[in-house]
């Protein structure tokens, strides 16, 4: 048997069926929560094996992605501002947004562009934070639509886009800038999969905002890569255009050179891309020949429309693929979890998995290198042992 | 009284209450049911007083927008092509279509960007069609989801946008093209306020497409301005990026100087805008002070969270405003029609109308001018003559 603990899947799949999450999940004692990439600013990634042992993801085992310090905002006096092509500028704390609007609660993954950037600079190096696969994550998030803010604060002819701004303190050439991004109208007002196109986010699992999650308030938008999550929210902004922040219009997009002309003409990084990854295996690690049992998550791409529909797993190059069961809880926008009992034959050194959607997208052998290593997904491969 | 016929408002507004128009509205004989605007490619719009008529508009009352001639095409040899980032090129016959997937029937509003060009044009000439307010029109569109249709026959990773090309043949520069443009493959797959977000349509009103409307295939996206319901469909080609299309990349976009470079920089035009006309009063019509009967039509921006929520008339130069009446009728993507009697005092020289959506957007008093007359939505101001 492989070194690894067998755990429920039953239970695990069963988790938060009535919506709320059970975030009582057993933790090892000498395993980290997190595991650090970058110190400062910070940004950490939970162990894989714990990560998919439950559906919803524990806020202590959720990746954090940070540009810059963590602020320290206190919630009683920091506002949000709303303005721009609107009819009333108005500003709101965290607790006036819940008091005056529908509160909804809802599970969706939330995943960084750069997810898998370690496998990706195998192919060629690349900058930004060394992520493994754990850069991912599904929370139940509570807050209020965008869509309901909007129509209180009330639109003008010409808004066509939805800027958001943190307060974080990013270091930008010669500036300080915030982290920003913006989604289209029609994203931000949209209800497909029966969910808001963009959620005004107060609370994870049940929980205010985690500090580095973004308290007081944070954007979620399901179905897009994390970079247009914005937290620590300061100022929703609506316009004609899409925001010209540095990480909408520079960063978090797809390019083979860094030439000003090649960042312009390529579109900002929208939905995420369909992905699937074994996780109860280390790379390298020692593996007994028979039957072993391999788990893991997979995620469609990000459109309400689309679901995963198989994963297949190849002890043999490729050969041969077995098809693993899936978790039964499937969500708009949310990830599935995986499980088969594979036969391992001896001097097997490789494990390949890869996925398919309910739309017959599946994921290449190989991707195009890009310069900051975003949108990577790649069969994964991952070297083992075998005596 | 003025002069028209005053026409029951319940019997229109009850048109169609089961999801299927009544087409029997009968049509003065001395009128055309259509006005020709340009002969040579056809392009005709009906008389206004009609068309608020009914809310399901008359396949012989919907304008008819060409760039060319006609196509005559034989529904039992013509296909449409699927290609590019999918997993299987298939082409399939308008029976093919219906047979092989779910067939849905949605009343949609398709307008030309163009509508209402006449009066753009009194600001500074405009080109194009010198539409007035009738280039609009209510249809219960039958046909497939273009989601079904994706589904069957696969997509690649990497896709995000769907282009549709028809088979008139235009006449561009020296070349000859077919109309063509996109939407996000977002957009393709929406199911946003229960409508797939494009249709692949066969029918109208429970008939076969009239050959000016697209026979025997048409795409139908709702909430887009009608020049992305591409007619004469004969390819719809998956890709990482929006249509090249003339019509997608330089016409129907908005700009203000005749520069490459603006038509490079502008966005293609997708919803149409927040608008409202009077319908049942011609420009410079005699009407007797007193009690007038008004009606007309209003159009939300083309989202499906946007609804009409107001329309308002002025017989002052707008210092004061009266409330129209809604018709009950109100579906995500389309018109509402509205009446209202208004006192009309002796030296009335100009109506006014106004709409408000449930987002609070108002339509400006006046709008920029721009080079090729789209979605103009200023006020209406319509002047008459009182004794």
């Amino acid at each position: 048997m492989p070194t690894f603990t067998r755990r429920s899947f039953l239970a695990a799949g069963s988790l938060a069926t009535l919506g709320w999450p059970s975030l009582t999940a057993s933790v090892q004692a000498d395993e980290p929560q997190l595991v650090v990439r970058q110190a400062d600013p910070l940004n950490s990634e939970p162990p894989l094996p714990a990560l998919v042992q439950q559906w919803i993801t524990p806020n202590e085992r959720f990746f954090i992605r940070s540009h810059a310090p963590t602020p320290k905002l206190d919630a009683k006096t920091h506002h949000v501002r709303v303005d721009g092509l609107v009819q009333r500028e108005l500003k709101f704390t965290a607790e006036q947004l819940r008091q005056q609007f529908p509160w909804v609660e809802k599970a969706v993954t939330v995943t960084c562009a750069g997810n898998r950037r370690y496998e990706h600079s195998r192919t060629k190096p690349v900058g930004g934070v060394p992520w493994q696969e754990g850069a991912i994550g599904t929370a139940v998030w509570g807050g209020i639509p965008l869509a309901a803010l909007l129509r209180h604060v009330g639109l003008q002819v010409g808004a066509k886009h939805v800027w958001f701004e943190g307060v974080d303190r990013i270091e930008h050439n010669a500036d300080v800038i915030g982290f920003g991004g913006s989604v289209s109208l029609e994203k931000a007002l949209s209800r497909d999969g029966g969910l808001p196109g963009a959620i005004v986010a107060l609370e994870m699992n049940g929980q205010p905002l985690p500090l580095d999650h973004g308290y007081p308030v944070r954007m979620v938008i399901p179905g897009y890569i994390g970079a247009r999550s914005v937290k620590w929210l300061g100022r929703i902004h609506v316009s004609d255009r899409p925001s010209p922040n540095h990480y909408m219009q520079t960063a978090y997009k797809v390019v083979t050179e860094d030439r000003p002309q090649a960042w312009a003409a390529a579109a900002p990084i929208e939905t995420w891309p369909l992905n699937s990854i074994l996780c109860n295996i280390a790379p390298g690690q020692k593996v007994r020949p028979g039957k072993v049992l391999l788990e893991g998550y997979a995620l469609a791409p990000g459109y309400a429309a689309r679901q995963i529909q198989a994963v297949e797993v190849s002890a043999d190059g490729g050969q041969s693929w077995t098809r693993a069961k899936l978790s039964q809880r499937m969500q708009p926008f949310c990830w599935r979890l995986w499980r088969v009992e594979l036969p391992i034959a001896a001097g097997t050194g490789e494990l390949i998995v890869r996925a398919r959607d309910n739309f017959g997208a599946v994921q290449p052998a190989s991707v195009p290198w890009n310069l900051k290593g975003y949108l990577y997904n790649a069969w994964q491969r991952l070297p083992i042992e075998t005596p």
